[in-house]
């Protein structure tokens, strides 16, 4: 089993031109599983359709050349492409090749009803398929280096009959990154089971995975995973890394992520840049609740553009200023996946 | 004649508390100049109304204590602090006392008529400025290290009666930008005076000073500059450099600036920002008319968000990344201010 | 003690020329209290300051005029101009002149701290305060045909220490707003003392006033009212009118409130428009939470754009139809100001 | 030949159920023509891409039932449903049936180079495909009620190349609706084709076409039209009527368009809309370009909102307000399609 990861670029989020260069040049006969992971640029609002879009364009490729599956393929996609960040994306196919260095697993959950979302069913959904994830990936807990996971958004259509309680989580993605990030933690080992709930979503600080990034979005209604982790004693290739960063400006720290062993981690990273051996970059940063990093008051949370938005440019400028590339899967809101103002960074290069 | 630069923050675009407590400290019958240049929290659109209401609360503080002055003070104000931009801004003041090594100048011009916007009047208004601030620093064109200009910005409202080729400007900011660089370019000898015409404003890339940084806004009718250079063979102190960046991630570039001497400048400036020895960061940035970064496509240009929005930001979080600090002057905007895609980063720093 | 409404026009938030025109025209030693009801048309963000700039235009106006008093003056400022709402408000007088028909009183609460904001406790200050504007007009509960109030919003920076509960609603205008109609409700009658509760806010859709418009803002830390009627029995001149309507694109109910006895409303409305008889014009209109409007599908709360937003500009397309003019007092947002789905339209004429 | 009119509501820019199940009760084999024109409920911004989305999902209703064709359908969609706008849109169907009222007829011009938008030969592309769709329909010039046009957007993308003066065109929907009205004009006999240059657009306010309603958008490169009128000597049966409002609050103006023969042409109006008699609904509204209606200044032209977005809520709300209806194609944006400030309303209504 040997994973690949393969960049590519979109023009528009219908634009598959690149993606299916790509599968044209796989011999599809030996794919096992096929995972697409995309920026797309719309405007990250409730009326932005460039997800379904994307969806669908990029459906209808893998459609077109026999590689949409329920159980094989997989689709995340994330919308906002703010500051610097380039659309486009990865994809991640595994073959039945062997000797290969990475770990793919995917999964998907049942269709979450309205009542399941933003309550504990939604963080059981979300653990169970982290799980089933993982077990396609033949990884145990402890191995997985990433898990990327779609969570469904609460629309206001759908919240109209729920519970009050329930129903102020209409349209607020944090919401839906946060109970999907317990489940993810219970099933990393990472939160205790017994006090994963929904009611301690965006309340308690202290229950955060280190190894995830969740999106939210309208375009599923499932919870959707993506696993992946090196083999043990697989030989040199690909690898995966993850680390926590202390804030989204901290690039000392994004750097030991990219070249732990190195004595200058900043001189290696660019080093290595240089060399094209940083294949993909995946971060999640955030801001503090209070709004400040480094001490200094921001107004991330305090202005007319969505925080979101404000992190996602921000955070697309220090890692490009660090890699010096505009390529990456950069995305905001950080809820239970890291420490109240840190985030994540993970990448895969070549060793 | 010694000038120092005072960094403070802002709670709001009213927020003058810390800037009180500052000039209260000051021996206010020393001052010969005094410049506030300042980054506000509004939205930047049109109807945003916090630098009125920041420089009512600014103005009000310095005419409290006697500093307010048509000659003698100056209030620059740009707004936007998307990303990671910390609000607030630096009081620059120049007191008679002796053996200072910054120099500084300030000037306005007269009110511009709407028929003298985007037109070529507003050049010459900005060229004479410019000219009027170097005389009051007593610096030659070649030793302004950094010229900051305020340039009115042509509204709706004006325009109605004005020909329709002018009308077509009416609220764009790059316009009024452009324009007032052309202006300042041909004071500092760096675009040939026959060549500075409103026509070529965001037509000829071939056109820009290298050491300007100008900003567009509608609460003032006048061109305002304030120029800074460094006086030859001052002692030790306070120092300001300048210098172009290649695009809006070359930390490399920003670092060189810097610290010019040093063998890694990267390592350099973390280690002068340890140190606290960089006193104020300005900085300038854009991206190219095609809204590539290094070869990959970026949405900068193609968005429902203001494309300043996009820079500043991403510039934001690059020269965080890179001092490790969120307070910075980081204005987007570049027309013939820098080479299409280029930018300019001026640092005070002390030696 | 005679009241007189005089409507004013804004160029800009501080544009207080057509204000200070018609004070300078006023016999200030003879005014017992004066109101200014004005909306600006700031971007109604978190970082839109053009409230502040507004009240601090309208009050140096004023106290230029020795009118600026903590019990005999109010300024009441809404921002969004969105539609064709013209940018302006209304003067309202009383001086000691014997025989008017209108009755008007003003209060306003104590500070409220960060713990009493969308709690039991701001709904008690609201209804002390509507209280107190009612004995200030010398009118009974029933007699109140028009309460305004302001009430502040609860900032995120304000938020950061407080419980979860409660910080869930920093930044949000609708509990603002909410918790004080509640309180007008009690105040006016209309809502029974021991329902009246903060964790019912949003919450129960049979809770709510019928003669009272609230508008919430960051610009005051105090409830702020306003209070008219009419006086039993007072000579013709100006009369004040309020009532409900179905939905905000209800004309014949509009024209119902306006021309209450005539056999063709909407053509007896277009007739007193035509004489200049409609002197002010108060609008609040929702949306129900369904985003029903006669049982068609509405954006309102499915869109990039803000639900205010829409409310506003489509109320004013409305009233402006109706009456023929774009000067209005038009905002959205009806929380526990009416049923669900429906609004309050005010208006001032003369008989 | 009979042309049936059929309203469908939308619940999202890919729901196409409603129009699915309507084209699920048509006989296919008689169709000779169908159109589609629908608003979706985009963020109506460079990056929204739910035209793209509607049209792909419309375009496989129609396919998925052998009614797609280059010559013999066509789809028409404008974005942006602010205010009460309810997202759907309008099947036009012409069969081979004998009898009917309304003629209707379609086509499209070539794929335009970029070279060719905002230019002289994209008026002469809009002249000749409303020549040839009147031919389709079997009209004469003088006798077409309603054209909608969709013109193609210059985008940023496509714009880099050209010349500055066509250049500074991308991304403005304006000029693109504007060159595409001055072609109508001349092809609707009402503006001389020797004066219909592009260099014209949106300068010279006296040329414009009065029956005519263009929509600019990035998911089409042709010009598409749709023309409608109605069949002289036709039996009784749907009929189309159109006429020139004075401003989007002009509500008597829409009603004398709607019952042009009434004494009371509003209250005619509310009594056919009572008895459903009002099919379907077009509505170009536009403000003057000095931004003010009735005399009274709005922020149309000078708000954080896009322009096109306050037009469309207000006149929703005006509209729907005279009809009691939120089903409409509300469209902002007159430029040489009205005179200045005026509009543009076209109902087909059963007789």
């Amino acid at each position: 089993m040997a994973v690949t990861v393969e960049p590519f670029s979109m023009g528009a989020p219908d634009d598959v031109a690149e993606l299916e260069s790509i599968l044209d040049g796989l011999q599809s006969q030996q794919i096992v599983r096929i995972a697409v992971i995309a920026k797309t640029e719309g405007t990250a609002t409730t009326n932005d359709f460039s997800r379904s879009l994307a969806r669908m364009a990029i459906g209808s490729a893998l459609e077109a050349r026999g590689l949409l599956s329920e159980e094989r393929s997989q689709i995340v996609l994330s919308t906002g492409c703010e500051g610097v960040i380039s659309p486009g994306g990865y994809l991640l196919v595994e073959t039945g090749e062997i000797g290969g260095s990475l770990a793919l697993g995917l999964a998907r959950s049942p269709v979450l009803t309205p009542e399941e979302m933003i309550a504990d069913a939604h963080i059981a959904h979300a653990r169970d398929t982290v799980r089933a994830a993982l077990a396609d990936a033949g990884l145990e807990p402890g191995e997985a280096t990433l898990v990327l996971m779609k969570s469904p958004l609460l629309t206001h259509a759908e919240a109209v009959g729920l519970p009050a309680e329930q129903r102020r989580w209409a349209g607020i993605s944090a919401a839906s990154r946060g109970v999907a990030a317990l489940g993810i933690g219970v099933a990393l080992g990472e939160v205790p089971a017994e006090q994963a709930h929904a009611r301690d979503v965006l309340v308690r600080d202290d229950l955060f995975t280190r190894r995830a990034m969740v999106f939210s979005g309208t375009e599923t209604r499932r919870c959707e995973a993506i696993v992946l982790g090196n083999r043990a004693g697989a030989p040199a290739g690909l690898r995966i890394r993850s680390g926590g960063i202390a804030d989204l400006i901290d690039i000392e720290g994004m750097a030991r992520v990219i070249a732990p062993n190195a004595p200058d981690p900043i001189r290696a990273v660019r080093s290595m840049a240089g060399e094209g051996r940083i294949v993909a970059a995946f971060l999640k940063a955030g801001v503090a609740r209070d709004g400040r990093v480094r001490g200094r008051r921001t107004t991330v949370f305090s202005s007319d553009l969505d925080p979101d938005k404000h992190m996602r440019a921000a955070a697309s400028g220090a890692l490009a200023g660090l890699i010096g590339d505009c390529r990456m899967f950069d995305s905001g809101g950080c809820e239970h996946q890291a420490p109240d103002g840190g985030g994540l960074l993970a990448v895969v290069t070549t060793e």
